[in-house]
């Protein structure tokens, strides 16, 4: 192996997947495209690409462009992604910006309640 | 939000995706369903468990347990996965271990390809 | 470079680092020598050590089983590391069980007031 | 806990280290305070700060801006960390570019000669 490859490999980037979401995805009604999509648009917003396109994630996934954009419309729709417009502080000039935010929150709100059913589920087995 | 809940995630374990892997999947001929196998495996094996099931798969996919089992024998079939009989030092017991050894062969022999043939264009420009 | 140490590398696990923590250690009141004891007890959890002892760290540092037995002292004493007995369910045996919670707990209690004094001064700012 | 810090938390990056360096510093001579050094400025570089300086790492370290400037210099010096002169494509500035091959370079030659010696160990053993 080629030292000038390994040295692509030491130092490249790694997305980092909390085991938490791999684990309670399919109980958000998240599926494994949505879920491909959600992890390329991390690691797209992890390089400084605040607003992934259809085309760029087509490109990346053997997706096309039309499933790429379906997909983004689903995540949206099922409040899993959010899309803001924004405006730079020094020039004033619009973009949009793609935030996960709504998935953290879907994810953390499904914990919570995961955490309560469990402790009810203790005091009744206790009560009898 | 609960302190319990957020202890939860701030104790989690995080699955470290490579880039390169995300990047030139495409191009080792996998697709979204075979690399969220791929990744569920990494995590399985990261907590130590040596030989993820189609039922273990299936239980955290959107996927039937056919299709998990389908999915994982054409990994192997491609050469992405490999499935060793092992022996325990200690007590001499036979079991199965899974690796994805094969995967990072494959991803680091496209890289040493795709790197020659970005210095054979160079020369070639080159020499006109 | 030989295929064999390569897929040694491939193939280990990551320690994810949260950059907050690594933002934020100094106003925590703690040094290089603590931040690297608590990295390197996180590291073992994951490996399933559930109690990592002055002599293991001493063993992949650089400092002596007694310093390393001190900084584990003082960051009890500073409540950044908790240490706790536990119980085996099945067998009853008691053992120590090692835990960075509190740390988790100060970094957030940190950006909780942090994020309220910028609130306030924005309204002081407002309010002129 | 509020919403707000929470979605910061989930929203940061993570810092990936290899455990094979966690593991192997101290062979490479290197101490706590040079490997927190050093992960900083991986961080920084993860960042898009292609030259870290000894200011930067001041601000977020314990150590003062000579300490830091020192060990930076020692790094270099025991070739773990190198320090390049570059020029932008576009405009031709040229500016500075810190790299940690070096120290890629260093811990996968440790490997190696690790892996030499037990082959030969076991050879050894072997021939009796």
């Amino acid at each position: 192996m080629k030292q000038q490859v390994f040295m692509k490999w030491a130092q490249q980037k790694h997305l980092s997947i909390p085991h938490l979401l791999l684990e309670h995805y399919t109980k958000l009604n998240i599926n494994e495209h949505e879920l491909m999509v959600l992890l390329h648009i991390q690691s797209l917003l992890d390089a400084g690409d605040a607003f992934p396109t259809p085309q760029t994630l087509s490109e990346r996934m053997t997706l096309s462009l039309d499933a790429c954009a379906e997909i983004i419309g689903t995540l949206v729709r099922k409040r899993l992604l959010s899309i803001e417009n924004k405006q730079e502080e020094d020039t004033g000039v619009m973009y949009e910006h793609c935030s996960l935010e709504p998935l953290w929150a879907s994810l953390i709100h499904h914990l919570e309640q995961e955490s309560e059913t469990k402790v009810e589920n203790i005091k009744a087995e206790k009560e009898g």
